[in-house]
């Protein structure tokens, strides 16, 4: 803990952590929370605690392709060639005959392929006639003929522990006859929005207030995401706050905070969190906004953990940590330690230089593949509105100006 | 309708209408759904049913930037000017003080700037005296002061009609003090899976039958949009069909369907859809995976729209399907008129040439700016494992091999 940082100046003072180092002390710190089965239909979004194999041959078995007909030839099929049609295979029926040379069956999309059958003809190439089929192009051995497990074999890994179970993922596992599957634990969250400033309704509003962006800010967050938090306020007031993470320590894998983590006189969370029995991991990143960020943990009797992630009170910086630190943290508690996978773009301007790293919200746009980004307006922490025309956050490295054409990085926001 | 178009054959028949043909026709024929009102809180993603201007000045009033000490003078302020410290303003509170020349009050990050304030000095610049308080460097008149109104006017424009809200959008409105949105309705949809063949557990698995992927893909990919959607099955019957759609066609906004949409003996639902009342607006689209589309609408005796979206029974043409069409419906019944947002990526490596257009599962990535796209193996359309991998669709042109270095568009997938 550096005591000889006292005070939240607007440059960067030296010995501060720079936000890569900060995310990666977070990965080093967290550990994963326990694993749970849950039916496949309730585990999107959750990372894999365990190596995913598939239960069946995909196929499943030998099917058709096509709308049409199984032959069986005891030499190659010429076009002409004529079959005794002998019954009808649909999808979903057991294919229980045994085809001989010069039969065929008809048969659809998807129908498990009788024994016995040389390759399917597909409708468009046959016709009728009294008592069976004449082809009117030649067939190559197998054609049209999804062969048992060619896609994926039984037993074969189908997703690794890890790995996150987005919507193509619970479709392929399903398709793979996986009813359940092992994830990690999604994290209780306790969201505590502070600041005796803030309101939430019209009636409410007295002078020297202003409306809460923060809480439906994390609110919307976590409900784009499908998860449930729990929201709640705490008075400027560093007692009422020892009460509530004394309380909320045991209960909840994360308490998130919002406002008062500075060195101000009512910044009362550090303090508060520290009083409760928490490690500070670290506290104040070389970034902009959102410089005054706690990290820290509490670790019960039961070596339970207890993570708390302080953000600032501006909602610029409140919008830039949960995209940043609220992000790798939660991926961290399921298994998923990696830094944020950045894209990689081209400025289409020059910036200023400033000494700490900043988090600009921008817009991109791909030009011929090349993606190119231009800065908005109103960046400043206290501001929001430009996240109306945003769709990325970039890095801006701390200390020298940016030149048109220059590379950088930054994440998609969801528009 | 064109009555020539009789087989579902593999190639590219004549007359077939292109994706872009078929999106800009569900555009052309869709009319948006009404508006509703809702609490701010409950409209993540919705779209604006009207233009939305901000209701307050932000700031709401002019407001500290730091913590520190808001101070009066008649000149310049230059570096040991004393002042007397006459009280204090915490963030929350009326600032009922008038400063007059030569008196400070302390201030903190966010609170009301009182009456005669010529700048807030930050604490870092100020040294406490007996009786008050002493600068050590100059100060800028307005330094520090977020002014009343700088970064909205009160009616300024924040979000138009038609805008998606999303999480910035949510915290931003909800910071300019908007409680409710007007919006338009999310439609009510029934999907309906089609197909004997599939099953849902391996106790009900018998032989020739298939595990359903269609069903989770489409219930996760509503899940992921925070959307419930109402799940059916119905038997291969025209019967059984005709006399489901005639029990939903009232109840729905959208009757989705997987499978039985092609030509085939049991390929039911086009002709269930046109004896329960439903116009084709069109019906297979010269594109691979998928070709089998039919999107037809039901008008009621009000007027009220059903529509009816039939996607192909292989998952590969059903992932690809609700990536554009169903996106594509789903946005113009919600008043986005708009083709999908086609990011461009550069191959790293040659296509062979296709018939048809085709919408392949591939994996990008970036470097240096550039989006650099390879494709997947497995990429057929009964085929859904290497969604493990991809991480966007790419659209590649119909008719000729593409080479390395050519420009492609694509859709992100989420992962």
């Amino acid at each position: 803990m550096n005591q000889a940082v006292i005070h939240s100046g607007c440059g960067a003072e030296p010995g501060l952590i720079s936000a890569d180092q900060a995310m990666q002390m977070m990965l080093d710190y967290v550990q994963p929370l326990t694993a749970e089965t849950l039916p496949l239909s309730q585990a999107l979004n959750r990372y894999a605690a365990e190596d995913i194999h598939s239960a069946i041959n995909l196929p499943i078995f030998s099917q058709s392709a096509v709308d049409g007909y199984a032959v069986c030839a005891d030499q190659q099929i010429q076009p002409d060639a004529r079959f005794e049609l002998i019954g009808e295979i649909r999808a979903g029926q057991a294919a229980d005959a045994q085809l001989q040379p010069g039969q065929a069956i008809r048969i659809f999309t998807g129908a498990e392929i009788p024994a016995g059958t040389s390759a399917v003809a597909r409708q468009e190439i046959v016709q009728a006639e009294a008592c069976g089929i004449v082809l009117t192009e030649a067939l190559q051995p197998h054609a049209d003929i999804r062969g048992m497990g060619e896609e994926v074999a039984a037993g074969q890994l189908l997703a690794y522990a890890g790995q996150k179970l987005n919507v193509g993922a619970i479709a392929a596992l399903s398709m793979a006859g996986i009813q359940q599957v092992r994830v990690f634990r999604y994290p209780k969250i306790a969201v505590v929005i502070t600041g005796d400033e803030v309101t939430e309704t019209v009636e409410d509003l007295s002078s020297g207030q202003i409306f809460d962006a923060n809480g439906p800010l994390i609110q919307a967050w976590f409900q784009a995401q499908n998860q449930a938090v729990d929201m709640m306020h705490v008075q400027d007031s560093e007692q009422a706050a020892v009460d509530l993470f004394h309380s909320l320590k045991h209960q909840y894998d994360v308490i998130l905070t919002t406002g008062g983590v500075s060195v101000g006189d009512y910044d009362f969370v550090r303090p508060a969190a520290l009083k409760t029995g928490f490690e500070q991991i670290f506290w104040k990143v070389k970034q902009k906004p959102g410089k005054p960020i706690l990290f820290a943990q509490h670790k019960g009797s039961d070596q339970r953990a207890c993570y708390l992630l302080g953000l600032p009170g501006n909602p610029g910086a409140v919008y830039i940590g949960m995209q940043l630190y609220a992000a790798v943290l939660l991926n961290a508690l399921q298994g998923k330690k990696q830094l944020p996978e950045w894209f990689s773009a081209v400025m289409t301007h020059d910036l200023k230089a400033d000494a700490r790293e900043r988090f600009l919200r921008m817009s991109a746009s791909f030009d011929q593949g090349l993606l190119k980004l231009a800065s908005l307006a109103k960046q400043q922490s206290h501001m929001l509105s430009n996240l109306m025309q945003a769709n990325c956050i970039v890095r801006v490295p701390a200390g020298q100006p940016v030149q048109a054409g220059q590379v950088l990085q930054g994440l998609f926001i969801q528009n």
